[in-house]
């Protein structure tokens, strides 16, 4: 059920509220008795990598899960202790052949991941080790293999996990960089269900009161000062809210990567900069123009900020097809990036330039590589070609790097500029609230907003006080799907959910 | 030390023997009082797979371990339980900045792998999450990142595991088949050491008994009989450890995989044959004669058996430098092969063929193909294009079969016969003594078989008794060398024993 932080504030909101019969609480509980009732598989998969090891970790959750101690490690169930690694033979359930020695732990119910009896065997990491595991797991009647998911799903459903701690769990396992694992262990933590618990608590609170109000206090005299504290609550509240959907994207730029452009006249030097950037050759450099026509793209950890570079095509006329489908390709990544890095060639670039901002010679540069501007886009300058030219390059503004992609001369400062940029772009601070990170949580808040909106403009407009409640209901309900916790609301949902995952976790 | 059966005899020899001064046993405990003496660095590695998961292992092991329950873990040492699974937050030491949720588990010394203090930490597995643990297990003071190979390293310099076990866990996690799997659980859990240490303790009684003779028998009437009995019981060692040597290579085959050359005319359906045996495209087909010019090889499991397919040039005379290479490497493949398959056009192969046994088609084949007949080698005669006649094609002999790749017709019984013949090439069955796997092995048991057969040649012609001690003595050493219980050789035995290793074991 629902996770309140303040019980005391819960029950009387529950004792007091007419708004709060909806359907959903009730469907969540038909759910959960349906979903225990029948009688569950245990399964089994592979947790740890694929790949040759020392260890292989073998997960087993569900009612039958302890049959794995009793046949595949002959202990009697007397003689294991809770979550103790024992080191045993591993033996064929059938024929009692030797499969491996490794280490058993048994993790009884609900004290597990799964919140099922679980058990895991830790073996040899080979590949025909894990597979005569696997192989003789199948021959234990109630035994399957797990699906992708499925262990965290049932995590889930017992309970032990709400919607947002499941992706922050996926997020977790998906993290490349230092940030992202950052924001991912917050948000599989419980940070995000926390602060929509606290924020559906305030509003099914403010339900209660105006509950009581109209049922008690609409002719009293405190009567206008329930509804004056009532509009104050919502509005501080829409205001947190407001400020939390008004985050920039950076939640969910952080998650996905942010998306960087390299554009610039042919040969200026675009792929040597992803090149040295990737520090390795990613992008087939060569002095021939137009020899860039795909988008290469590459994802690269700089400074823990996850980004994916992508290589474009010379922007310049063509009469070649490929080419020009390759100048059309190079316009939508300008269009689409999160960052876009324009390069110019310090010799040929317009000297003059260097005296505008940074936005005004993106724009410039823009317009003359028939490039539409925007505005409220982010745009860094890079002079290439430093080792060409002996005069010195005098830059003043923030945002405009000069560097050579052949000496990684000026590579340095730029990486600095770079990672500045990126920081505005993504980052988080600690002491920050968590943040949104995925369209499916933006959904639920952005309408659970527009809900109290209208609340505040009922009220306003001194409206029906049943309608403004009900508003409140719709609110609070948005905000409950987001963590979703223990409720199927429906099988798509689930899939979305879980889909992600690998097979054993 | 040596680990002896039996104690009493253990100690009646050592007291008894003058053999037995030999500088090895010396030399094995003050090189292990060296190692332990040195201060040791803790190690720690990720011991499971490396692509994304739901768990990774991090193992360590060294003398400081539990620092990493206190600083990374903020467990206190007398709330930890030996062996117990516990769930915590997992922490940087210096910042204490949340690195993930996960398991830790403690194994203190001397019931942990490698014998030393060990911890384990189970954690999600993803790229961040495992950098994050690893970067901070860094900046614990005499930590390091362990060396391929360490982990096991050091259960062998405590004597947790002795060399041919070593050898057996390499092969463990390296095993691809189910056989290769079994005959290495055998060897790693010490069946092999088992029966050389058994050896060598009948040697060392037999050293003994010898040394006896020589100080108070050679007068006596007693005498002859001692004789008699020690040259009856050197025999029947002598005998055992023949048949071990002469085993036809089987477990070494095992462990590297049956090497089968498949060879024929050109266009007669080779690269189709391997084709439909791995059941993906491996080998370009294609109508063309000399299409196959280099050496195509695939690693396949049939029946539980590894096997190293080589697909070869059609063998005919052609002008073309690069083809005549092809040809010339077809020939050494199949005469370093372990076993030949031939493949004949069920058309145009001659149908007298049919009369003569497998061997004598083989014969002649390999004639008409001007390739040199192995008449000791292994061969199987295989009539392709089965497809295309309408006449049925009558066969009484075992190695021989008939299949069309085209249609898949033939193919299962075909594959009973390389089944068949695989096992005679390398199984070991279950109650049989466990087999040679490496030329290391062989090599010392060759020597020590030479040493029995020089005892008993000494003692025939009533050599001298003093040389024939030494004899003895020689063989247990080489037979002491293969299981080289916590005895370091070698630095550079130490390296080959433990190069093929992965990180983290």
């Amino acid at each position: 059920m629902y996770l309140f932080n303040d019980k005391i504030n819960m029950l009387n909101v529950m004792k007091s509220n007419r708004f709060f019969c909806n359907s959903s609480l009730f469907l969540s509980v038909s759910c959960l008795r349906r979903y225990t009732s029948t009688r569950r598989s245990t399964i089994f998969a592979l947790s740890s990598g694929t790949s040759r090891s020392a260890i292989s970790v073998i997960r087993i959750s569900g009612p039958n899960s302890v049959e794995v101690i009793r046949k595949m490690t002959r202990l009697n169930k007397e003689n294991i202790i809770p979550r103790k690694a024992l080191l045993r033979k591993i033996v064929d359930p059938n024929n009692g052949d030797l499969l491996d020695n490794g280490l058993v732990l048994w993790f009884p119910h609900p004290h597990s991941f799964t919140g099922e009896d679980s058990v895991e065997l830790h073996v040899h990491g080979g590949i025909a080790v894990v597979s005569s595991i696997i192989s003789a797991l199948q021959k234990l009647p109630g035994f399957r293999i797990a699906e992708a998911g499925e262990f965290t799903k049932r995590a889930y459903l017992a309970g032990k996990l709400d919607a947002t701690e499941v992706e922050g769990l996926a997020d977790l396992l998906r993290a490349e960089t230092e940030t992202q694992r950052r924001q991912a262990i917050r948000q599989a933590t419980g940070e995000l269900a926390e602060l929509y618990n606290k924020w559906r608590t305030s509003i099914l609170t403010c339900m209660a009161h105006l509950e009581a109000y109209v049922d008690f206090g609409e002719d009293q005299d405190i009567g206008h000062e329930v509804l004056s504290s009532l509009q104050y609550a919502i509005q501080s509240l829409k205001s947190e809210v407001g400020s939390h959907l008004n985050d920039n994207r950076r939640g969910e730029r952080l998650r996905n990567g942010v998306r960087v452009a390299i554009i610039g006249e042919p040969n200026v030097g675009k792929s040597s900069l992803i090149n040295i950037l990737s520090r390795r050759n990613v992008a087939i450099v060569s002095p021939y123009a137009g020899t860039t026509r795909d988008i290469v793209e590459i994802s690269l950890d700089i400074g823990g900020y996850p980004i994916v570079l992508c290589d474009t095509a010379g922007l310049r006329h063509s009469v070649d097809p490929v080419e020009n489908e390759g100048l059309r390709r190079a316009r939508e990544a300008a269009s689409t990036a999160d960052l876009v890095i324009i390069v110019m060639d310090v010799l040929t670039g317009p000297a003059k330039l260097l005296q505008l901002s940074t936005k005004e010679m993106a724009r410039l540069e823009c317009e003359r590589l028939n490039l539409s501007f925007n505005a409220e886009g982010n745009y860094l300058v890079l002079l290439n070609k430093l080792d060409l030219t002996s005069a010195s390059v005098s830059i003043n503004q923030s945002g405009v790097s000069a560097l050579s992609c052949k000496t990684g001369q000026g590579l340095e400062e730029f990486l600095v500029d770079l990672e500045k940029k990126l920081a505005e772009l993504c980052a988080n601070p600690m002491q920050e609230a968590p943040l949104i990170t995925s369209s499916r949580q933006r959904h639920h808040v952005q309408v659970a907003f527009r809900h109290l909106e209208k609340f505040l403009d009922i009220i306003e407009q001194q409206g029906d006080l049943a309608l403004a409640g009900e508003q409140l209901r719709r609110s609070a309900k948005q905000i409950g799907s987001i963590t979703a916790r223990g409720k199927i609301d429906t099988e798509e949902m689930l899939d979305v959910l879980f889909r992600s995952f690998c097979i054993g976790k």
